[in-house]
Order: C-alpha cells, then sequence, then structure tokens
C-alpha cells in the first residue's frame, strides 16, 4: 500500500463522512473504508441520529474479509463505552492489521486513547493522513467540544446592493431556483437552522428542507422573547421547534448542550448583525443576484453599532462561482 | 491555411486591438496581424490618440513582405479617406492576397464598404471570424454609434452587505492592494472616469491611472450642477476635467458626441442609482470585500424608488473570481 493509495482511500473515506453532515449530531460524522489486497471490501459512514458508528457498519459489510485488511477512518475510532462497544475494540476483534486515520477526536473521552488501543492490540496505526480536510469536516463538532457552541454559518441571499426584499417587503424571488435548492442542501448539512423572532413572525419561513430527501430535518431555532405561533409543528416535513429567549451567545451554548453541532442561521438583518458583532459568525455564505434594488430596499445585516473599519469583523474568501444565473461565494471568520 | 490558424492568429489580433482600449477615442481598438507562409512578419494596433490605425502599423512593420500575405484584423478596414489614407487602399496597395475580419464596422461611412473594396481589388475576404469576441471588444465602439451614448460600466467596490464607508465616512480601505490595482487597469480601459458632483466635492477622488503606465489619462467627468473644485488640473498624470451639468442620459449623449466610447463609473450612490434607474449600466464590476459594516454604513446604491422586484433592473453574471482576499465579479445588462 503506497501513501498515494492511502490518500485515495481517505478521500472516499472522507466523501462517505459527508454523507453524515446534519443528520448525525451529538455525534461527529464519520467515514470508514475497509481495504484489503487493494480491494474495498466494506464502507461505512455515521447512520442518521448518529449510530451505528461508521466502523461499526464497515465492518459488517466486510465480514470475515476484514481480517488483515486495512482501515481508514476519518476521524480517531471511539474508546469509550456508550451504548454501544468501542469502535477501537471492533477493529481489534475484526482482526483489522492496520488503521490510517485522519485526525485524533479531541473529545477528552477519546483523545487519543483509540489510536492507543490499536498499538496495544499490535494494530499498525498511521495518523493525520488528510488532517486538514478531516479538520473541516469536523468543523461543527471540534466547535462543539473545543469552544462550546456549534459551528455557525451565515446564510446571505441578496441583491448586488446587498439587499433581501424591496421596501414593501416583496423577495420572492431574489435568487434563482438553482440557489434556493443549494440553500435547502444546506439547511440539510447543518443540524439546526435558526432565525430571529422578527424573521419568524413577518415571513413565517419553513425552515426545513423541501426537494432533496433527508434522513433528518434540521431542528428549527427562533430567537425571541415574545412567542411565536403560525410555524408548522415538528413532524416529518419539519423538524423540533425550539423557542430560545437568550443572547445569541447564550442560545448557541444552550443549542450545543443539546448536541447541536452546526447552525445555519437565515437572518433576518437584526439577528445577522448582532451574530457577526459578538463574532459568533464562523462562515457566511453568500448568493448574490443579479437585481439591483435600490438604498429603500431591506438591508440584509442591520446596524451594527460599529465606527471604526478596523474594528468590523473580517472574513477570507474560500469559495466563489456561478450557480444558476446568481453568484455563490463563502468565506471563512478570520480569527484575531 | 487552416481554420484553426485563423482563429489563432484572430485571437492574437483580439490581445493587440485591447492594448488600445480607453486610449484611442474617438476610433475603435483595431488589432491586425499579417501573417506570411505561416510566420509573423506584421503586427499592428490602434496607437494612441486614434492613429496610427492597426492596419497601417503591421504593413509598414511588414514592408515588401506584405506582398501575398494574410492580413487578420479585428474590425473591417476603414473605406474612407478621413485624416490618413483608407486601410482597405493600404492593404491593396501593399499587395495582402487575403483579409481575415472579425466583423463588418457599423460606421455608416465604412458599413461593408472596406471588405467590398477589398473583393473589388481581388482579395480574398472571409469574415466573421470571433466574430462574438470581437463585438464585446467594441462594445463601446458599437454603443456610440448604435445607440449615440458610450457603453457605461458601474463598479462597486463595498463590503459583503454592499456598504462603501462606514456611517462616519471611513473607506480606506475596505478592499485589497489587488482589487484597487484592478479600478486603475479598468481606469486606464475606459475613455472617460464618471462621478457625481457629491462624490467629486466631499471625496475629491483623483480618478486617473496610478501604478501602471497609460498612454493616456482617461478623461474625468464630474454630472453637477454646481462648481466643482479641489480637483487637480488636467495634466500628464491627469486627463481633461469636464464638469456637465444634465441628467445622466444626456450627459452621456454629449460625451458620445465628443468622442467618449467607454464610461466607467464610479458613484456615488447618488449617481449609480439614477444611472442603473435610466437603464443606463451596461455592465456591472464589482469588488466584494470580507468585511461587514453594518446596516449605518453608506450604501453603495442610492434610492431607486423601487416598488416591484419585477421592475429591478437585472444583469447576467459574466464571471467571477478571488483578487487577492476580494471577490471579483461582473454582470452584464439583460436587455427586455
Amino acid at each position: 500500500m503506497t501513501a498515494r493509495d492511502d490518500l485515495r482511500h481517505m478521500d472516499h473515506a472522507l466523501r462517505l463522512a459527508r454523507r453524515g453532515l446534519g443528520n448525525v449530531w451529538p455525534n461527529p460524522a464519520v467515514g470508514c473504508v475497509i481495504v484489503r489486497d487493494g480491494r474495498i471490501v466494506g464502507r461505512g459512514w455515521t447512520q442518521p441520529g448518529g449510530r451505528p458508528h461508521a466502523e461499526r457498519m464497515a465492518l459488517d459489510q466486510a465480514g470475515p474479509l476484514a481480517r488483515g485488511a486495512t482501515a481508514y477512518v476519518t476521524l480517531e475510532p471511539c474508546a469509550h463505552h456508550g451504548r454501544t462497544p468501542p469502535c477501537a475494540e471492533g477493529l481489534i476483534e475484526a482482526g483489522i492489521s492496520r488503521v490510517v486515520s485522519a485526525m485524533t477526536d479531541p473529545d477528552p473521552r477519546v483523545a487519543g486513547r483509540g489510536h492507543g488501543m490499536l498499538q496495544d492490540a499490535g494494530i499498525g496505526v498511521t495518523q493525520g493522513v488528510r488532517q486538514a480536510e478531516a479538520q473541516e469536516l469536523q468543523a461543527g463538532f471540534l466547535s462543539r467540544i473545543l469552544t462550546g457552541r456549534p459551528f455557525v454559518t451565515l446564510k446571505l441571499a441578496t441583491s448586488f446592493d446587498g439587499r433581501i426584499a424591496t421596501a414593501s417587503g416583496e423577495s420572492r424571488w431574489i435568487t434563482g431556483p438553482q440557489a434556493r435548492l443549494h440553500v435547502h442542501a444546506m439547511r440539510m448539512a447543518h443540524d439546526a437552522v435558526m432565525v430571529g423572532g422578527n424573521t419568524a413572525r413577518v415571513d413565517r419561513p419553513s425552515l426545513n428542507v423541501r426537494g432533496l430527501t433527508t434522513p433528518r430535518q434540521p431542528a428549527r431555532v427562533v430567537l425571541s422573547s415574545k412567542p411565536v405561533s403560525d410555524l408548522p409543528p415538528e413532524g416529518p416535513m419539519h423538524g423540533p421547534l425550539w423557542r430560545i429567549d437568550a443572547l445569541p451567545q447564550n442560545a448557541l451554548v444552550d443549542l450545543a448542550r443539546q448536541g447541536i453541532t452546526r447552525v445555519f442561521c437565515e437572518g433576518g438583518g437584526m439577528l445577522a448583525a448582532s451574530m457577526l458583532q459578538a463574532g459568533l459568525v464562523d462562515q457566511v455564505i453568500g448568493y448574490t443576484a443579479g437585481v439591483v434594488l435600490g438604498g429603500e430596499g431591506r438591508a440584509a445585516i442591520g446596524p451594527m453599532g460599529l465606527v471604526h473599519l478596523a474594528d468590523a469583523p473580517r472574513f477570507r474568501l474560500v469559495e466563489t462561482r456561478a450557480l444558476g444565473g446568481d453568484l455563490f461565494h463563502r468565506w471563512r471568520r478570520i480569527t484575531g
């Protein structure tokens, strides 16, 4: 097995892992590929709701072929007894002879113990293969474990002068159908969708995934001190509805405690401004339409009380491309 | 000579033609390549101020080697006696045996007569090679001839919430050095740079090309009913300064009469809004920085009096890419 093969199989495992994003919380989305004599004998990824784990699924698929095989895992196998036996134990019992992992699990219950258990059992362990990619994939899980709040993506779908509606409130449709479908895919890849109370009352947004098959609808979070009515109840087409009467910072800590790792914030302008101001936005996703609404239009981001340009929150461009007739762009927070 | 060779040489001629953009008005920016036995023997492009023409320059370079050669021209050679003899005549006299041209000259003094003169002299003429690219290059010249006004590019350099300054007026720097240099290249490729009176008085912009070697500084146009002071006088570093007290539509007609084919509008928000409202913006160029200024910031586009989304001016995305740390995007007007 060459280093090149290791990268190829790990890329495969990362692709499998991505399937779990948004539907495996409170667990991390992991991928696993088992390879014997250059042939893939098992593939697994964290299942909706968080179990079975990726390793269990791949081992079950491989059966006796796992003996002497190499397992590629996007995250260090778990070492603690939870509702299922630890995956490190499973890999040992199945007779896996080598494990290639992308990153160490920062969860204090694991944190190197998974790799240690494997090594103690005489299994060769190669660590850190595609580490940066794996950490990007685990941005939500890492944020929850290391900072106590979920990873937050802010969505901005605007005219190219930064407006989300005309003065009269017309907003259907500024962006095109491809951008709108992309928004649904983004909701699907997040554990929870969040809006401010005003937006919830005025726009009565559905905040669910439509047009795509999802194993789990995202939780709907409304930040509001006042009751929110008129939103559909939880059901097959809608995730749980949680109203939180707290500042964004505290609301996010609450959500992390409940197991939420990735939050997709869809505005409105007041909530977006206060999240940005408090430094809580990790990623901004922009859908910019080729339309101009003018200065009376509703701004995507409300007043921020900013005096000096040097104090403005800064982001770096990660990706840009055309999306239907619209412009898609993605930015990550620049941390001080 | 295969069709593939024709495309390759025309692409070369188009690259030469682009050198003239912004510095050859009132003439079109043309490129010419003379090829004999597969070898390039002459290259020409419209010189600063509009003459010599591209064909004259290429013929002079080729000298006696032009006899029996093929000339690639990005625009039909001129057929009228102006301050120089017509280029069609020059090509005939030099003994060119074949002419490949990208497009017909819409100028009523030419309009097919150039091609006709060549054909009458027994020269083989192939027309329409890379026509779309040539027309794009001639957008300003075509606009002036066919609609009586220059081609207008609107620049928007904003935060990603569409702001050009903080509430207190701080705007240095929202975008990075690469985006700012690109703005200078855009000024260089336009005949005139235009701003509103308020911007001229408050920001006292230099409106010239810096950091790049330009054969001609763009004309500076200020749309204002009130006098404008404090802008530097015309000189080696600054083009002529014209204050026009008229509505944008009429000002543009004025400019076209003076020979201006390409206008780069740099705001402010009031002028941008009225240009957009009047349907006078052909192209929008956006430089979006990864910074958020919030709702109190100054909007890039002022009030437009727009009631319905369906009435908003629409543009289609032509190009997007990273430019330093900023996002560059280019849009063209969608005409009804």
